[in-house]
């Protein structure tokens, strides 16, 4: 029997499960339901449960299973002790530990937004490079630091907040951290909203999106693509703060590659032309050829960056 | 005999040299000249010479070298080839087969500005911590960031390039290196120095500092100490700038410490207490804990950080 790695995403709904050879190719996935009842005291019964229902349908021992990787929606430090997960009921624990009573095997827990870009950063946008950004442009705007391969995630595990640069001195509305003016005010799929229906209030210019109910980031880059000019100033200013942005982490982790992820980047290949023209006026020299691309694992990324978790795990132990 | 490592740190005009215990104490330390002429040919065997001087006077045999750590004014990538130094004459060659020409022990070579914030972190003011960013406040803006204690060199040796972060988008005039609006147009020596005259230039409010022939960030400092209200705004805004700059930083890497060194640091802990009441304005909260204090090597942090990179290296050997 070859080795088997799993690699599991615990949602706030569910748990996305994936079972992957050694080499980290995806050979199966499925879900089952995140049970948050109980201070989600079900939870890591749930997971032990269902991998052995896969092992034992596959017929495959603990000895062949190099071990697990869980990634959690919440801060884990470096000896895998989660932080407090507001979404699934849980205090401060050792979730290697705990998970132990229910399954024999190794166990590596991360946080969610680092193992995802972990995951792109091994098999998606950034295969190949050892030192990857990757940015995740949804409701927020989340990051994920890959400096030679590992995740960088700092003295608390708060590297790689990239959401939260300062970028606008003169902005007065809060950011949801407290603070005013940060990249993910501007750069995130509400932030692009916002950007619109400020470009609108400033006057009369007319536009497609000009009275549009629900605005949102697919609508501006939807009217960018047909030509829509006030739409293009609202994308140019997006791209102009999040270009600023990135050029600033590039000065200080001169990646190889950013790989954009999240909601916004299903516009596609405009969203990164937007972003890298700006960037290159921003950023030092010796970081002017980083290259840019779009994520490709979308809601996969967090399993195979949980199943890296474990190789990268077991490598170093 | 015990083991010996030698730190080498080669400047424009001297080779800094530091003979260590493999523990990292500093046994011995001399300089040579740099002598640059003939595109800087001699510099490699001028070393080899005076460490092979050095450990006959001892009786250090080559077995007992646990090898040269060497820094150089220019960018160094991970497998030791020297990318180009113009201030030593050098071309693209690899330092370490080099300088197997004349010493055979290991050789590990490094950027100085990198190798100096290792120093720092190793045995300056970072001692102790994993996770930390130096910050050179000279002439320029350096920095050096370590993640888990390793330097974050990047892709193409660009990381740690904290001067060139982009802070301000209304400066006309341009940085050395193109951009306008970089962090050291503000935050270096003579960045204060520009700040204070500007100010100076704004109206007549009454100042010590008016008037000054030679104005620098001694001038300003020590004026903020006596008191001076206008010299104290341009403290508050060297401050700002700065604290942005490094809040950008930390929401990047969340460093545990911040050494601050270079020329603007001997002001003393009044130029860390500007620094700091900013940062933490503008820096996400899972940072808003980092330290700050000042560096403490001096002009040897360079030989500790050379020194350094032979134990790491050896170490991933």
């Amino acid at each position: 029997m070859s080795e088997r790695v799993f690699g599991v995403d615990i949602g706030g709904t569910t748990v996305k499960m994936g079972m992957f050879t050694r080499q980290g190719d995806l050979m199966e996935k499925w879900e089952i339901p995140t049970r948050t009842e109980d201070k989600g005291k079900n939870i890591l019964p749930d997971i032990a449960s269902s991998i052995k229902e896969k092992m034992e349908k596959d017929g495959i021992s603990t000895l062949d299973v190099v071990g697990i990787g869980i990634s959690v929606p919440g801060p884990v430090d470096d000896s895998g002790t989660v932080h407090r997960c507001v979404n699934l009921g849980w205090d401060v624990f050792d979730i290697d530990e705990e998970m132990k009573k229910y399954i024999d095997v190794p166990v590596f827990a991360g946080n969610d937004a680092n193992a995802a870009a972990l995951g792109e950063a091994w098999k998606g946008g950034g295969k190949g490079c050892r030192n990857v950004v990757v940015v995740t442009l949804g409701t927020g705007v989340g990051g994920g630091i890959i400096v030679n391969g590992k995740i960088l995630s700092g003295h608390m595990g708060a590297g790689g907040e990239i959401g939260h640069i300062h970028i606008d001195d003169s902005e007065t509305e809060k950011c949801g951290c407290g603070n005013c003016g940060c990249l993910e005010q501007y750069a995130s799929a509400t932030g692009i909203a916002r950007l619109a229906n400020r470009r609108l209030a400033k006057d009369d210019t007319p536009s497609s999106i000009r009275g549009v109910q629900h605005m949102n980031a697919k609508v501006v880059f939807d009217a960018v693509k047909a030509g829509d000019a006030l739409a293009k100033e609202v994308a140019e200013q997006f791209g102009d703060i999040l270009g600023k942005g990135l050029a600033n982490v590039a000065d200080v982790t001169n990646p190889e590659m950013f790989v954009i992820g999240g909601g916004v980047s299903k516009a596609g290949q405009v969203v990164i032309d937007y972003i890298q023209k700006n960037y290159v006026k921003y950023v030092f020299h010796g970081s002017r050829d980083s290259k840019f691309t779009l994520a490709t694992l979308g809601n996969d990324a967090g399993i195979f960056g949980s199943a890296k978790l474990v190789l990268d795990g077991v490598a170093a132990s």
